[in-house]
């Protein structure tokens, strides 16, 4: 039995304080989702570890958290694979379950075992916990919080439009008015790759300049060059050196690609579709550098990032994926979706005081407990408050009354009711305003509502 | 890969129609707990072993989910505990971690690690879910939720009375009012043994009257006899064959025993409490018999159970804990705490129809799709409606117009809003009642908020 208890490295609790906050955005984004017409669904923490692996590539593979077989199941452990030092045969061996990495993959598993139960297009949000046997440290947690919405069963481009105003409508009511929604295609990358000569190595080349932000211009070129040899220098870097290039002079550039049109395309009708939208409060940007994930989008990718605050990274991302259901048997379903980064956003919100004042509010009302004998007669008044949507709390003892007083000042509760003797013998109650510390007395059964409710 | 995925046995995937219902649960709880001044916090999927294991039992620990160690760590098994058939030596040697078994032991360590940054009395409550290694079997889950509200370091009646009080707020606003809470009390108990001559075998005679829900007074006789010879049986039947004990009854029954007296004096307060309670909709009922997880609890017992079903078992339970935090070296600190059982409330509701008909509706109103150009022009309007609380979704692709409706019929949404391209000339809407297939042409500058609102 440990001494001090505590938590696992990598896991959080969450003290009223904090959560409250996190439920704050947590509600806005929820809020939303409803408005723009997404359904919620839920899925169970654990999945079977032959839906899991193999989803995320070798690095996402060794992140999942796996569950030991129960009772006498784990007889079975395969004891030559330890000594072989396979130790991924070894765990199979005794595990046919894991922790959910992510809720993208089991909303294709999801999807692929209901379809006939959904109504299609269908359009999801999923607001539950993912699990990563990451290494603990500093802004990395081990369990974390995602909040994702997806349309599947439609490539038409008024989902992305959709999307993006999701994000506004929701970071706009979060405060924020400084974002850049940076948008990009994967058909321009590979437009980009053609254009320069980098075909030959699409991947590698588009994970090198996804990472201009990080090492800068003169790294991604050093980098692209040891890549492959002949690519045409000049032309990326003055492609990727200016500041910022328009999709107009990419449509001129690229011509001769087939690929990147379609990409043009979309990335138009969304730039003209949002430039022309008055109630837009952030700023949506083309940058032909984004990829995100690379093997995983086959369409419009997206991300939010803060202007006055790019250390944070981003506060979402998303993007189309047309081969995600058919990892599940299920082909044909194009799929396009957002996610938004719960501790990224707080941690702004937090560093840039964003959060309403009002959130440490724990309770309106402290009723000081004077004994049960008192309380009963208060009791029907207690009723009423609560069912009018007041939050009262009775100080949990009899205890001294400047203790009492402290409790309800610590958790900067707004008004206290006091029925002592004195008031009980005249079936009075006091009010007493804690801010201001004035009180009134009034009796018991003209107790007006309205009071409590404009405070 | 698998050809045709599917969650884990034991657990759930919820859809929205579902998963509407069980929010609508949800909701109503945890709107009652903020009334009734209880903080939230949450706590980690993830507890260490240490503070999960030896809390539960035998029993329970073989329950609790184990978390394979990532990486090399499993390169310490220990081969010879496997080869010996000590299991449980050979699963602590590859892993460290498990998943929270209830909401109660990760309550105690959490109290006891943040006990310097929270306030007490803590009124906390917690809905997460958690996970329990059982087969898989009707009405079982591996993966369930937990609500849970307790107040820590008091031991005050009025918790008791409150915690009944918001029992029976939840309960009526889901629409009960048929409901028995059960209450007794671990002295009266320990007095019930000290009458009939079953003290020295405390723990077993509880277990035993426990179970006379279940198998019948006869069997409850029969089991006593067996484990205490010289019994008064007799006392015992009488006692327990009567229909009602009330507790005066008791009192002179029982005057010789000093234990019982906390008891007695507990429950007397606390009926007399409700008993003069004209708000409260369900019925309380003193239960000699009622035990529930009896080495857990050390003072009150609370069960509530319908009448009208009793098959469904206990919709919740609870009562006081005065050593629960002692395990984890936080001494002195009294606990009482209420459950609510989601699942079968939920099966309940379900069974006797109570859930409200509108859960089912998605959407309030659907644009029809005729393409990005209309849309653009319907936007402004969209953005309103939705501003306004509306959920609107927009149909996802340019189908065909049928294909849209049919689409809206399934999801029961109430008005569809169409611009097509006479529409969009003249500047103007349809706005179509999807029940009764009425339709109206608006200027779509003129579009009544207020049509929508009272709808």
């Amino acid at each position: 039995m440990s001494k001090s208890p505590s938590n696992p490295k990598g896991t959080r609790d969450f003290l009223p304080s904090t959560l409250s906050k996190r439920n704050f955005i947590l509600d806005i984004i929820r809020k939303n989702f409803k408005l723009f017409g997404f359904l919620e669904i839920q899925t169970p923490a654990l999945e079977k570890n032959s839906t899991l692996l193999g989803k995320y590539g070798n690095e996402g593979d060794r992140l999942v958290f796996k569950i030991l077989n129960s009772g006498d199941k784990i007889k079975k452990a395969n004891i030559k694979a330890l000594s072989d030092n396979k130790l991924s045969d070894f765990s199979d061996s005794i595990s046919e379950k894991g922790l959910r990495y992510d809720l993208t993959v089991p909303l294709a598993r999801f999807v692929s075992q209901h379809q006939n139960e959904l109504v299609f297009p269908f359009k999801r949000f999923q607001i539950q916990n993912v699990w990563r046997a990451d290494r603990p440290q500093h802004g990395r947690f081990q369990e974390f919080t995602q909040c994702d919405a997806d349309v599947i069963g439609t490539n038409s481009i008024i989902q992305e439009i959709e999307l993006i105003k999701l994000y506004d409508s929701v970071f706009s009511q979060l405060g924020f008015n400084d974002l850049i929604f940076k948008i990009n295609h994967r058909s321009i990358l590979i437009g980009l790759a053609e254009y320069v000569g980098a075909k030959s190595k699409l991947n590698e080349f588009i994970s090198i300049i996804d990472k201009i932000d990080k090492i800068g211009l003169d790294n991604v070129i050093k980098e692209v060059k040891k890549l492959i040899i002949d690519v045409s220098v000049s032309k990326l870097s003055n492609l990727l050196g200016e500041n910022e290039i328009s999709i107009e002079k990419l449509d001129n550039l690229f011509k001769e690609s087939i690929d990147f049109q379609k990409g043009i395309e979309d990335l138009k009708i969304i730039l003209d579709f949002i430039s022309v939208d008055k109630s837009f409060n952030n700023e949506i940007k083309f940058d032909i550098t984004l990829a995100r994930g690379l093997n995983y989008y086959t369409g419009t990718i997206i991300e939010v990032i803060s202007k006055s605050n790019n250390a944070v990274g981003s506060l979402g991302g998303g993007g189309r994926y047309d081969n995600l259901t058919s990892i599940f048997n299920l082909k044909n379903t194009s799929g396009v979706g957002i996610s938004f980064g719960l501790d990224r956003i707080y941690l702004q919100m937090e560093k840039q005081k964003m959060f309403p004042k009002n959130l440490d509010n724990n309770f309106d009302i402290i009723v000081i407990n004077f004994g049960v004998y008192y309380l009963k007669k208060l009791y029907p008044l207690i009723d009423l408050l609560r069912q009018n949507g007041k939050k009262v709390t009775i100080y949990p003892d009899k205890a001294k009354i400047n203790k009492q007083f402290s409790y309800a000042d610590k958790h900067k509760v707004n008004y206290a009711i006091l029925m002592g003797e004195n008031e009980f013998e005249k079936n009075e109650i006091i009010i007493k305003n804690m801010t201001d510390g004035t009180q009134f007395n009034y009796a018991i059964e003209k107790v007006n509502l309205d009071f409590f409710k404009k405070n």
